[in-house]
């Protein structure tokens, strides 16, 4: 169901799952050049808990492509009545092609403590929230500056001025929608910034109301005159 | 106003409050034996943001103790005539003294970025969360075991069977309201425990509502055009 297996979780973190939990949908937004991509690749690296949904699409499989681990591979026919059943947390047409976030899989893991990361823009989170509000995360990196956004789309400085001002354009279009968020991260350093959203994926978890294993944890706690 | 002074931060800390942010009422609640004054102690010593404020109290004062510094000592007369005009976020009588906390000192503190941990109880939690509810975090501090909290409550093996009886029927009455609070933390390990306490406070500054700083630095990214 999950793209990458949960592994081995330290020691620390160990303790802190005795206890069921309710999964998580952690959306990570931000303009293109923020940093996100990298922060994303992190957690999905360096947390056991975390894995990206494997989303449907009506593009082709590429070479090294396996269906169900990087996508859904379906037909234009089969995504539209997916769509027409509702059965799509969230949907869009990128390009030419249709992606989505098939509900039953995320509600599965949701339900067995599977945390799930969205790497998906402001109008993509939006849909998930209005979904399954109680269970989304949003979070919107923004970069220092907007000098500093320039350098990091300008890139190896083979592109033409047009091209890197529609990225800006496309950036401030993104950065408009920050309001629509939970948390704001200013990436001023990749490390700290990856840091930052750590802290805010570990305190998630440590909610009250997802962490549905507390109710028998302090019936026995009361319970018992050991 | 605060009781100890804000020390110099470390440099991540530094960059992530280069904006400005509203500062936040951070309640640890626990039954006594869970570790939450070692908690306290150890966010106040190690944390140069946060500060316990200062309850105004009709108890005498005590050698060594500042008035100001310690608590505000006054007369039964005036802590009454500050109940009539609404001047405490929340009060309460503990053997046959009253003790308050002043809304003045906190709501400038907050305006101004300061962080204030309150080490109350579920009524004190509840009364602050009505009078201030966006800027409250409550935490609740769980122990492991109900035989670990009577190891705790136990002490040095000097009480009666009585007292100590008495010890865990507060702790049990305190444990039953665990379900108000917005995080709950089990108490397995006291390092692991402060870590993630330290972790919910440092996500709940990132919350883009309390980083008041965030409306000035997205007019800038977006305005300028360098």
């Amino acid at each position: 169901m999950a793209s990458n297996t949960p592994s081995a979780a330290p020691a620390a973190d160990v303790l802190s799952d005795v206890l069921h939990r309710r999964g998580l949908m952690f959306i990570l937004s931000s303009p293109s050049g923020a940093g996100k991509t990298t922060i994303a690749r992190r957690l999905l690296a360096e947390d056991g808990h975390i894995a990206m949904s494997v989303s449907a699409t009506t593009r082709p499989m590429r070479p090294g492509e396996v269906d169900g681990r990087d996508y859904h591979f379906t037909t234009r026919e089969n995504f539209a009545a997916m769509v027409d059943a509702g059965e799509f947390l969230e949907w869009a047409h990128v390009f030419g092609h249709s992606y989505g976030t098939p509900k039953a899989q995320v509600k599965t893991g949701l339900r067995e403590g599977q945390d799930y990361l969205f790497d998906i823009d402001w109008q993509g989170s939006q849909q998930l929230h209005q979904k399954l509000e109680r269970d989304v995360v949003r979070v919107f990196i923004l970069p220092p500056s907007i000098d500093e956004l320039r350098r990091r789309l300008t890139g190896r400085g083979t592109d033409s001025a047009e091209v890197i001002a529609q990225r800006m354009e496309r950036a401030r279009a993104e950065i408009s929608h920050w309001d629509g968020y939970d948390y704001v991260v200013v990436n001023y350093d990749i490390d700290i910034c990856f840091g930052k959203v750590s802290e805010i994926l570990a305190a998630e978890r440590m909610r009250r109301t997802r962490q549905t294993g507390l109710i028998d944890f302090v019936r026995d706690l009361m319970g018992s005159d050991g």
